[in-house]
């Protein structure tokens, strides 16, 4: 309460403050006069100051014999302007500011949501995690609070083994630990194979998050390139093992997010062995391994492992549901000192979350699910490829995904992504700029656009961005 | 599969691994023949000599026209003594594997559980939240999937706000950060208010989690002692900070674990003055506030906090449930940093489960249950205290909880709380040894016990913990 004027008049202040920010909403009754003396330590004459004040400002009604209430408001008559959230001038926004924005884009129905990497909400078996829900609250919820565990439910983690055994990777039960979605699995490989200040090997372009992530633990990143077709490449890395002291390789084998390449059974074969040779761990990202558009899951690095090197990660939140926040992790030869991390840092991941997984797993629809999944992102990448070669200016360039849901799309020459993205927030769409793809912003001249939002309504939205493109060039679209 | 022999051995080795681990359970289906050849890069004859090696050793069999299952195995004679845990020497187990032991031992059914601190299973509202469950699963789960946000839902954060408000906290909904627990709540603050090598001030005796954060995140600990009846000692912080580079305070001023201390208002007042004039954060564990046995729910030191220096962490863990991994942190001025390290390290909290508290909050019923449980604990606790002057040998001392469930009992001289656990294991009763409270390994003559277990049930299985610390005193139980 570090505000100025009379004692009363601050505390209307405060809570006039906590009225605005919702604590208080509109019809609620406000606290006792009594309760308010004790919770402000003020006198009773004070709150009974204030509380008037804020009666004289309409802001508060008193109700007899019941107490006071936050009076409601009338509505405003230009309400869709004043709600519109403010936005920095992204020029000037590092890239983990952009990182939050992109993330909490996805909170505004408004805006068409190209930036971020959710998948489509149609696609996820919502239905069927309700009905496993229902039964789970039938039977009685005390198995959700009995089973707390570090390394998770051992039902989920058996399902988990198994699925990895089925895509050629042989882990058992209790090699998996479950973690808060990959993200959490990363950060507790990372955690573990590193010291703070230690340089960890990274593909360029890569996934935001992981910069997130090598901040808040304090490790610098060494970008290694990486191309569409092939990924991240071996010849590189091998360079930059031989001259910098690595102590850790991140990367997505499959489907790497914004790429969308595919590494080779060869090439994980040998990224393995190199990375065995050298001592240096691998946390290998899998989250859109099951969203391949070819015949075959492809394999993941780890399944080539034989010294326990390579550390698996991956999570249900593309395929099943974001929102469960249901990720694990294969630790490989550094399984203890994950756990004793993971304990630390969540003692467990939530239970209900975990059992509900699990059940939609042993149910046996996933499978088919996963069939119909692949095919419903492979045609929406498809179109939105079409779309984006009729609708934006001629020098765009598309990188052909083999996997996953996003489009790694270079802008003609000149066009900088960060403008783009100023412009397109402008016309209410989101995109993700290259330019957090890499932490010494290279790739200013992409951007990352998901194609799970695409569908006929979204059509025209990305028709738009395409005319923000012609905009900023300075030219007029094609007929 | 670095093992030796023919090359079919050690694929029947490998698979005879997973079944054993549990991957492939008795009764399920292997992998078919050509599966099986792609998972292990095998050639289909190498798979079916394999098979049929595992076949000869009735480990499976091979069903006609379906494929090969795992065989049923005779139930064993002695399955009680061979599913007895092993359990190391305790005298040689790290502090932290010990924490992993006791988290642990909330899975056995046989044990008595006075190791954990976990809250009584029948004083949760498990109905309720079932039912809430229920009527989230019906309404469709959507809500779930489009609402992941690293802060967290606005319904949740604005009741933690006005739960806050009314413990005399004034804290506003956009400045809670929703948490996988009280854990996570207070990893993400040390990771924002230190560098990896800091020294962090903590309470002595301590909660052992406080003591896995500071060794996942390379923190050094300075321990300050605390007293049973007012806490920890001001005088003796005051003077570690003019003498060693603290950087962060962890302490639980309302009813520390283990002491059940609660610190007075002038205490609190006194201690957030001396930490902002020494420009340290403190960051405030109030796990157990709501359970206090007074008349008054203790307040917070954030609530003294005028310049925002105070992290205050909680959860709802302990009065609602444990499985459900929901806590938060109110992080004052260090918000922005809080949330950049929450999105970086889990994304966000499970929002099925946060949407489930929220209704739960919602409910009104809330208060009426912490009543219930307040005087409930409140008996355990002076039920167990009766109890173990009674059966323990004399030169025990208690001190004397003023909330929570736990009690911190003094063992007569030369009793090394080590020795008690071990013996206590072979008894089937799990305590918490002095020696984890303390990176130091202070108070080995003392031991945690949860009253929470406390019933008529759990009087004998106290009994024989007094025998236990009667024996190895050489003594004989008192009549």
């Amino acid at each position: 309460m570090k505000v100025e004027g009379p004692l009363y008049e601050r505390l209307a202040r405060e809570l006039e403050g906590q009225i605005a920010a919702g604590t208080f909403k509109e019809g609620s009754r406000l606290p006792s006069l009594r309760d308010a003396s004790r919770i402000h330590k003020a006198s009773l004459s004070t709150v009974i100051e204030a509380y008037r004040l804020l009666e004289s400002r309409s802001v508060i009604e008193a109700r007899p014999q019941s107490g006071y209430y936050v009076k409601f408001k009338a509505p405003s008559l230009c309400l869709e302007a004043d709600s519109e959230p403010e936005r920095a001038d992204p020029t000037s926004v590092s890239v983990d500011e952009l990182s939050m924005e992109l993330f909490r884009d996805t909170q505004d129905p408004d805006f068409a949501k190209f930036g971020a990497a959710a998948p489509d909400p149609e696609l996820l078996p919502t239905a069927k995690l309700d009905r496993i829900l229902a039964s789970i609250s039938r039977e009685g919820g005390f198995g959700v609070d009995t089973s707390v565990t570090p390394e998770g439910c051992e039902v989920l983690r058996v399902r988990i083994a198994r699925r990895a055994y089925g895509s050629g990777c042989s882990i058992k039960p209790d090699e998996v630990i479950v973690t808060a979605g990959c993200s959490e699995a990363m950060a507790l490989a990372l955690l573990t194979v590193c010291e703070p200040g230690d340089l960890v090997a990274i593909e360029s372009p890569t996934y935001f998050g992981i910069l997130l992530i090598l901040e808040a633990l304090r490790l610098r990143a060494l970008e290694i390139p990486s191309n569409p077709g092939s990924g991240l490449s071996l010849d590189a890395l091998e360079f930059a093992l031989e001259h910098h002291p690595v102590k850790a390789l991140v990367a997505m084998s499959n489907f790497a997010n914004p790429l969308g390449s595919c590494m080779s059974d060869d090439s994980k074969r040998a990224l393995v062995a190199l990375l065995e040779k050298k001592g240096v761990p691998l946390v290998e990202n899998d989250i859109y391994g099951e969203l391949y558009f070819g015949e075959r899951r492809p394999s993941v690095a780890k399944s080539y492992d034989e010294s326990g090197g390579v550390i698996l990660c991956s999570s249900f939140s593309k395929d099943i549901s974001p929102g469960y926040r249901i990720g694990w992790v294969a630790p490989g030869r550094y399984a203890t000192d994950v756990l004793k991390r993971k304990m630390a840092l969540s003692s467990g991941t939530s239970v209900l979350a975990q059992l509900t997984i699990a059940r939609y797993l042993e149910g046996g629809g996933y499978d088919a699910h996963l069939r119909t999944i692949r095919r419903a992102y492979a045609r929406k990448v498809a179109s939105m490829s079409r779309a984006i070669e009729k609708s934006f200016p001629e020098g765009t360039r598309i990188a052909e995904p083999s996997g996953g849901y996003v489009l790694w799309v270079r802008l003609p020459a000149g066009v900088d992504s960060m403008r783009v993205y100023a412009e397109a927030v402008k016309s209410r769409i989101t995109i993700a700029p290259g330019y957090i793809f890499s932490p010494s912003h290279k790739h200013r001249d992409y951007i990352r656009l998901s194609a799970a939002v695409w569908s006929e309504r979204t059509e025209k939205d990305l028709a738009r961005l395409g005319r923000v493109v012609y905009g900023i060039m300075g030219a007029e679209p094609r007929r």
